[in-house]
């Protein structure tokens, strides 16, 4: 039960409803016993700016995370930044200091790959798939480098963007195969959708269906959406077999982080 | 426990970790299984504009309760304001339509006389002592003159924010006695703390202890303070063996007003 003493933690973004960690904060908090709440504000990217500013005076607020599409601006409206939010120009979570300072950082990536290891699949020297490089997709692109994949398709909508990514990965992970183009999809250890297609009932699914039916036996198919829980996609992977994992897998795993770095959790 | 698709309804103010509203709207949402809740804001002055340009943008929220010392500021902020609001120049609650427009109202006083008919006190025709003409005063004037008070003494530390209250009182309600003289103490039926006093263990009792002593055997003694509460200035009326009523009877009165100028109870 919220009270005028509680402390409050936001997750921003539009559309919001569908977000999961208000949910799992909240039950979290409530196990530790804690006087905060997580609450979900629906802000438009008009809006971003005056939050960003209203969150440096606003007191009772320890930080927020950052959804769809409010990771970009975040990061540049930060007051200070990781390296990581620094080569990603994304954010994804935020910590109020007690003078008002908004201190960014980004553990889209680092939450994936706990679920990757969550799933017993170890992404070093294997062949990953990736479609879209915006906020997650980019964090998701750079810990899959960082954990050594021999090699990262980025299939990418906004062609310029997704070369941006890949030249900025080439540059920091010489080591690893890096391209835009896709190659034979039946090579593929791990294929990972970070657009928001899924969302909605009317979105196409982020590889075609007979692309799904070429992938290898073994190959891991993941989801950043969470909700639906079970996408189109994810839906098309189980009939064919393969196993997935979900947008709120993603999200679990990376709670945590969320709660250390606002220090809250 | 709120979710992503919680709609949410604010109060701000500061400092704000001792406001009831949130305890009592929550409860109140939990009995109606609603999916509402309402987060205390703790919000300086430098921020409130901030804070009502940004409410306009935020898209699942349905309004705000305001507190000290924001009511002013809100009443001059809001786009639609309704009477009440414009001859007391202060607003405690707003609605947020779903364009964004923000309709602010003033519920205070109506609050405050429900309080006063729940314990049996009529106003019509009896002498008042108010102390403080801030937002919860000047609504407490306006609506104890609305229900017929024969004597209103307006007490002031600000002398030209007290007698800019009277004069416009005086013409609003011409068959009232406003004064900002304080008569005869134990001529008054009401004395009404409407003063913060009382918030802080070391703030002086809004009056004089003497007064207090020889206060009618008969009068009602009331404070807005809504924590503690039980203020330094109860306590002494209740040893003196006067009736009392507290802030929180106020604030509970008031929660059906303010939930339904926001449109969510």
């Amino acid at each position: 039960m919220i009270k005028g003493s509680t402390r409050l933690v936001a997750i921003i973004g539009t559309p919001i409803a569908q977000v999961k960690s208000p949910e799992n904060f909240n039950r979290a908090f409530a196990e530790m016993d804690r006087d905060h709440a997580m609450i979900a504000m629906d802000i438009s990217s008009e809006a971003v700016a005056g939050f960003v500013e209203l969150a440096r005076r606003w007191d009772n607020l320890d930080g927020f995370v950052v959804t769809i599409p409010h990771k970009q601006a975040v990061a540049a409206l930060a007051d200070d930044v990781t390296s990581r939010v620094k080569a990603l120009g994304a954010a994804n979570v935020v910590r109020r200091e007690q003078d008002g300072r908004l201190v960014a950082d980004m553990v889209d990536g680092l939450g994936y790959l706990a679920a990757l290891q969550n799933n017993g699949f170890e992404p070093a020297g294997k062949k990953a798939l990736l479609v879209g490089s915006g906020g997650a997709g980019s964090a998701i692109a750079y810990s899959l480098c960082e954990a050594g994949v021999a090699e990262l398709a980025i299939s990418e909508i906004d062609v310029a963007r997704g070369e941006q990514l890949a030249a900025r990965l080439r540059e920091d992970f010489p080591g690893a195969n890096i391209s835009t183009v896709c190659g034979d999809i039946g090579d593929y250890d791990l294929v990972a959708n970070a657009t928001p297609l899924g969302m909605k009932a009317s979105d196409p699914l982020p590889i075609g269906r007979l692309h799904i039916e070429a992938l290898k036996d073994t190959a891991l198919v993941t989801d950043v959406v969470t909700s639906p829980e079970m996408t189109p996609f994810l839906e098309a992977a189980k009939a064919r077999g393969l196993k997935i994992q979900t947008g709120p897998e993603m999200a679990r795993a990376q709670l945590g982080l969320l709660g250390r770095h606002m220090g809250v959790l």
